[in-house]
Parts: structure tokens; C-alpha cells; sequence
């Protein structure tokens, strides 16, 4: 659950810990990537501790990279968890020798975490689940289906599911995502799965191209039956731009 | 600077603070608030510490509370900041000695700390500045003036006044900063003096009257020469539900 379990303890941020909310897009299906130990039945969101030497964004690259082997990919810092009571701090010892934790790092365990929430989202074909050891399961979760989570693991899910869909107003999503040349109806299934409900065809079109990241291809879809729909491609270099300024959509 | 420098440190979350940044609205001005000792040129956000029993959230309502008298007022969690060198770990003991800390706290002072940025945006003639002890200046400084910061806190005002003006496209603003009775013109110059830039009239007019969240009064401002505009104020109902659930300007 938590990279760097076995680790001298003395090389991390004491009370702090990072949570990767891991959302995977492919084919029309909105993913979220969890984790378990073969010992209980809850999940948990793929999570770290902050070495002494990395900053809190380099601690989430890592998470993420240990995790699925991805590098290079957009990590959003969303939100920090700070309730007194999110982690226990009473386990008992048995419970934590169980997990093979040990008595000094049982006061590690037993102290209160805040923690920083991450969010990424990624092609889910293109990432590869690592598990940690022989007793970790690592899963691609429907996020329509989210098991029971361990802790304040579901609020943190939420939130990121949240923030995702307030961001689609903000910045445009898409890249890395879809195939290379795409249909409109493809990019508005994107738009629509992230954001859980249907979006009204005409409206889409419009406030799509108003943006100026799409590229109009000479090219139809193929293996249509008739009236294939146009192809288009992003226009890298005006979307690195928009995702820099924002949409500035509102006044 | 930081709320609580004197007392015994065992009571805090170790390596973590809190820095609020305050912005306080009135009469087409926007100004944060700021403080420093008598014994430095630089001045800083207002911040503390987060003690074991309270929540992060908490904690900035404290600072807040502490530093304004205020009480109720809405704060944001925008940002954490984790560089690995954002605050000194390398004090001297004699630097620390200056500014009355003695051997034991200075342990604490130099180890590394993530801070959580809040904003809050507040009427600042209902704000009174609150000093802690006679050394501290705490003042209301004009955001286009923004002197030299300690650490890494220009960017955490960035980082605060960027996240306020996006939130402009989200939420709407003016409960509690405008007059119960404004003109369009007024709520129009808030946003302008929050955006830094000047806003088109009829945009703004169509804009904010589609979001459904004023009420037009049978009344029309006074001591106008001519042409006196009509006075509104702000459906409160509605404005708590768009608080709520946001703009949703968008897809």
C-alpha cells in the first residue's frame, strides 16, 4: 500500500504521506487503479511517503512511475487530507505484525498522516499494474464500481473525480487519450464519460472548435457505413498553449 | 510569523505549516494581508503551525481568527508547497538566538517543512490586523504592491491570486463585499479589480445575469447626475445553491 513499507523509517517526512488518485481512459471506459495485499478485503489508493531529499511533486512521479510504469505523465496536485482522526493510530500490535511491521516502526504507523492528494489520467492500456511484492494485487477499478476503500480513501477518490470534471472546463483533455486522428463523436464520448453524463451534440461542436486545438483532417473515417464523420487531429503546439493559460471561458 | 513560536512544539504535526493568504476587498481595491517583525526588512503571509488535535482546516481558521479577529469567513485550501529547500535548515544558532529561539526549538526551526496554502477573501475595514506581541507589523498591503516575501511566499501569493481568479469562472463573489445594494457597475469593478483587467460591459451584463443570482430592486442608485442605474442585491438562496454546485459555464 504504501511505498517504501520495509525502509528505514528515518528517511522520510515524518506525518506526511502522498495518495495517487490514477484514472485510466480507454474506449469509452473511465478506470481508477487500486491496490490490496492478499490479506483483507479493502482497497486502497496507490500511496507513498516523502523521502527527506524529493519534494512532495517528485514523491508523486515516483509513486506513480513505481506503479505503473509510466513516466513523463501529467501528475495534478488536487487537494490535502488533514482530519485528526483519518489514519488509526491505535493499532494494535498484532495487527501490525500481520503486515510484518515491526515494533519500532509500529510508532511510525501509529502516528497521525496527512496526506496529499495527486491525480493523473492515463491511457489504461499503455499503463501496466505493478504490484509490490507477491502479496500485492494491483487492478484497473470501473469508476462507476469503487469497492470499499481503507480510510478516507473514497473522499479522496471523489474529490479527484471532481476536480477532473471542474478541470474540463479549464483545460482541454484529449491528448495521449484518444488515437492520434479521432472523430468529433469520439471526443465527445471522452468528455462524456469523465463527466458521467450526456452532452448535447451541437453545443459540444461549437464550444470545441471555439477553443482552436483541433485540426481539420482531409481524411473520413473509414468502416462506416455512410456518412462517415471527418477526422481531426490536435494542434499540439495551440494545446500545450491552452493548457498553459486555460480556457478563459466566463468573463 | 508563525503562530505558536514560543510554545512547546511536541503539541504541533511535525514538518508541517500553514500559510493563509488574505485578501481583503473594499471600495475597488485589493490587498492582502502581510506581517513581519520589527527586526527584518522582509515581510510574510500569516501562517502557524497545525496542532496534533486540530484538523488542517482548523488550523487556518485559527490563523485566520488570530490574525484578523475574523470569524465565519470562508477559506480555501488552494495549493501545498514541498520544495525540498523552501524554508532554511541551515540557521544559525545565532540568527536563531535574534529572534528569541532557544536551543531546543531550534531543532524544530530547521527541520524541513511542507506548508498547506489557504485564501480567504474578506471586507478588509471589518478586519482588524492583530499583531502577536509588540515586535510584529501586520498591515494591509496593496496586490500590485506586494513587497519581498521570506521563503517561497511570493509564489505562494501567486500561486493564491491565480487560484482566485480562476475560482471567479466557478463560483460567484460579492456576498459580504459589496454593499446589500450595489449597481451592476459596482459588481462589475469587483471583478475587474480581482482580474487585474478591464471587463466588456454588456459581456458582463448578459454574463451575470444569466448565472440567476441577483435580484433587480425598484430602486435606482442616488446622488447620480443623470441616467441613475438600477440597484440589485444578491438572491441569497441561489447564491449559497451556485456556491454549492458552480457555475457549470462549460460543457
Amino acid at each position: 500500500m504504501l511505498r517504501g513499507v520495509l525502509a528505514n523509517k528515518e528517511q522520510y517526512q515524518p506525518g506526511l504521506s502522498i495518495d495517487c488518485v490514477i484514472f485510466g481512459f480507454h474506449d469509452n471506459q473511465l478506470k481508477v487503479l487500486l491496490i490490496k495485499t492478499k490479506y483483507n478485503e479493502q482497497w486502497a489508493l496507490p500511496g507513498g511517503f516523502v523521502s527527506v531529499d524529493e519534494s512532495i511533486d517528485e514523491g508523486a512521479v515516483n509513486v506513480l512511475h513505481g506503479r505503473t510504469g509510466l513516466k513523463g505523465i501529467f501528475l495534478r496536485q488536487f487537494a490535502t487530507f488533514g482530519q485528526v482522526n483519518r489514519n488509526p493510530t491505535t493499532f494494535s500490535d498484532s495487527v501490525l505484525q500481520f503486515y510484518g511491521i515491526d515494533k519500532e516502526q509500529a510508532t511510525w504507523y501509529r502516528s497521525r498522516f496527512v496526506t496529499i492528494g495527486y491525480y493523473a489520467l492515463v491511457d489504461f492500456l499503455q499503463a501496466v499494474p505493478q504490484p509490490e511484492g507477491n502479496n500485492e494485487i494491483v487492478e484497473w477499478i470501473d469508476c462507476n464500481a469503487v469497492p470499499d476503500l481503507i480510510l478516507d480513501h473514497k473522499e479522496i477518490f471523489d474529490k479527484a473525480l471532481d476536480t477532473l470534471r471542474m478541470e474540463l472546463n479549464l483545460v482541454p483533455v484529449g491528448y495521449n487519450l484518444l488515437p492520434e486522428k479521432f472523430t468529433i463523436p469520439e471526443l465527445q464520448k471522452l468528455y462524456e464519460t469523465i463527466l458521467g453524463r450526456k452532452l448535447d451534440r451541437r453545443n459540444f461542436l461549437r464550444k470545441i472548435t471555439s477553443i482552436g486545438i483541433l485540426t481539420k483532417l482531409d481524411e473520413k473515417k473509414s468502416n462506416v457505413a455512410h456518412k462517415a464523420p471527418n477526422l481531426y487531429s490536435f494542434d499540439k503546439e495551440r494545446y500545450e498553449e491552452v493548457l498553459k493559460i486555460g480556457l478563459h471561458q466566463g468573463w
